[in-house]
């Protein structure tokens, strides 16, 4: 799962995060997010909701639909159609 | 909630379903997807995860940023803010 969607979403958080100039830590305080599971998020191991994805759109400053940035419809399909990852270890 | 985030992504994803020719139950098939939630998602009473973005991204043939045209993190902020809505009714 190299490629996954989660894997480009959370390290799309991430480069906007250390843009912002947040640790993970304070980030994840800013936007009222469990520590543990901010971190989760960035690694691609979380599959959030629309809310959360929503909560880290208005603590970046930025659209939900950019957190999704180089996910193409091909990507969401091979995924889907592969082993169920492992979402949290 | 009139301009909820989940409102906005559910009228993207309809119109977008619309567009390829297919009713509600015969895309709910297609994406592998329960009619009645599907039917909730395109009502934005449905709180989807990101495996089921990825799902609708699959088989509407668009990438998942598409389904979020239209949501700006001004309008994640005050929704979260807001009153929680009721996700199904």
């Amino acid at each position: 799962m190299e490629n996954s969607p989660l894997k480009t979403f959370g390290a799309n958080v991430r480069e906007l995060r250390k843009a912002l100039g947040y640790t993970q830590e304070s980030f994840a305080q800013h936007a009222l997010l469990d520590r543990a599971f901010y971190g989760l998020i960035e690694r691609g191991k979380q599959n959030v909701s629309l809310r959360t994805v929503c909560a880290l759109s208005a603590s970046l400053g930025v659209g939900p639909a950019e957190l999704f940035a180089g996910i193409d419809s091909q990507q969401c399909a091979e995924w889907l159609a592969g082993p169920q990852p492992k979402e949290a270890d």
